[in-house]
């Protein structure tokens, strides 16, 4: 049986309460390799609801900031540093080691890299990645998207999986509500204030869901909360139940991002609930939404709101369909097998 | 021939331009090892003008960000990673590896910890440090004061080692100028602000060197800017020699620390001038400062105002001769060597 370790993010637990994409998808990953006969250990914080086996003694971040306020900046090294500590303990009892966060975890496997996998949530475009690129040419790495494989030196591709999430956590709507939504960090990379926009001159309401920031509230206060009204609610940050009731109501998912997003999840909790995607044509985007099919990919806030206009063209069974044939879990840990078979074959 | 490696911060080159402390006293420590006969290998940037033999095949973090302004947030961790790469591919050159950075070189270093050395240049009474101490027990840390180690676990206790500096560096000045000095950043840890005002009660001039935070000018120009004028001028960062210069000038130097100082180079270097110091009753300074021979120990401004008043029957000869009895980079070595040779007696 494969022995294969999954290194999560220290920053929220595995699965997160609401908002940490990159710990969701190491949980539906570590649960569908499960289902596939993998003998999988989870390395995820201990305030980690899940019944998968996991080692890790300590809090994630998230929960000492719930415990303490806010803590010494050190904080989030020092739990990584405990983390490689307790992969270190173990390195012999794991035929893959696939680590999730950053940079450190190069050193410490070594001449195990070959028998590793190191997937990247975020974008790769900047220096703190060419360097680590420079430094580690021989570690493999698994793009998200082929528009973030782009940015990953050849000897370090290892393949391109894009993510999934579990089949059953959101569930299709035929006939949504009048709202259009959108979900996300309040932050500049995503873009809520465009989204309200896009919304109003469409003349639909919005509704929005998504964590702001503790340590940066300033965009939010100074660019979205202007915008509120009643046709533009906040929500808050959202769970998994009312994700699925938020982007499974709307008529829409608005994802006007404004970075070279390497995946963006929400947009395929969208299509599990049959929901299209207007979404600016960037990053990953021309991988993951199908024009005309899935959704609508724009450039400009005017083809946002013509694209709202016919979204009702749309098969929205169609698009849970295209969820189900591209995006699940399942799917994505097949993806990994793969290649964690040819890293051991090579 | 003992082989050391001393492997410095990412930060600044070593040794550092101007601010840098720890980069300071690796490299004085490193210099002063070899002179007593160690085989010295520094793990130090590419950016680092010394004649010790060095590794390192990255530029610092000042480097990069003179080059290419504000860099990504990842980079400093992106540079460690690389220096344990460095570090790992050359464990076996090494009979004690002496660390003076964060974290997660603890797990790298594994079995190896009992033979490493590990100077924390930082407060250890906050979360990111406890955390640290709790999970790895075994990793031998070197205390740089007194103060510092009672925030220490005793089974990390390896022992208390006060900073030195190279005695050439800074010369003894008999006779000072008219000014007091304040030397460095320009934080609310070392309150510049409550500086000026000590000195402008005391009705003399002062000079401040030292770096304004890029990242977090708020400090400086709130609290400090308004309160320059003729007889309070800042100098921005000062290099070794208008440190000299600063220090030797000044009557006194004005340490008003507002935070528990784990060492405070800059009074050694006033020693080493010849200068006493007036300096707050926290952290390490009882231990640096002898009360009425090298300076005065405070509370409070008004007992720093007074402390002024009879600085001048302190002997500045007699203060350097305090600074060479105890706070020269050869004692440093002398200590350290000590410390090693203990470890690998164990």
């Amino acid at each position: 049986m494969l022995r294969v370790a999954q290194i999560a993010p220290n920053i929220f637990p595995v699965p997160p309460d609401h908002h940490g994409g990159t710990e969701r998808v190491v949980h539906d990953l570590s649960t569908a390799l499960r289902s596939l006969g993998v003998e999988l250990t989870l390395f995820g914080s201990s305030d980690s609801a899940t019944d998968l086996p996991r080692v890790g003694d300590y809090p994630s971040l998230a929960a000492l900031e719930r415990q303490y306020g806010r803590v010494a900046p050190g904080v989030p090294a020092a739990l990584d540093a405990l983390q490689l500590e307790a992969l270190r303990e173990r390195l012999d009892a794991f035929d893959i080691i696939h680590c999730h966060g950053e940079f450190a975890h190069a050193a410490l496997l070594g001449e195990r890299r070959r028998h590793s996998l190191t997937t990247i949530h975020w974008r790769v475009d900047e220096l703190d990645r060419a360097l680590f690129f420079q430094g580690f040419p021989d570690l493999p790495v698994a793009a998200i998207s082929a528009a973030q494989a782009a940015g990953i030196p050849e000897s370090n591709r290892a393949g391109i999986v894009h993510h999934g999430i579990d089949r059953t956590r959101y569930a299709l709507r035929v006939t949504p509500d009048d709202h259009v939504a959108f979900v996300g960090r309040m932050t500049d990379q995503k873009r809520p204030d465009v989204a309200i926009r896009v919304a109003r001159a469409a003349g639909l309401p919005i509704r929005l869901g998504g964590t702001i920031d503790v340590g940066n509230p300033d965009y939010f206060d100074a660019r979205v909360r202007p915008l509120l009204g009643p046709d533009a609610t906040y929500l808050g940050p959202v769970d998994d139940a009312r994700k699925d009731e938020l982007l499974g109501g709307a008529r829409a998912l608005l994802f006007p991002i404004d970075w070279p997003e390497p995946f963006g999840l929400v947009m395929i909790e969208a299509m599990a609930c049959g929901t299209p995607v207007v979404a600016w044509d960037r990053g990953s985007v021309p991988e993951i939404v199908e024009d005309g099919v899935t959704g609508f990919i724009v450039s400009t806030e005017a083809e946002a709101v013509a694209a709202l206009a016919r979204i009702g063209q749309l098969d929205r069974a169609g698009i849970r369909r295209r969820f189900e044939a591209r995006f699940t879990a399942e799917r994505m840990a097949r993806d990994y097998l793969a290649l964690y078979h040819r890293l051991l074959a090579a």
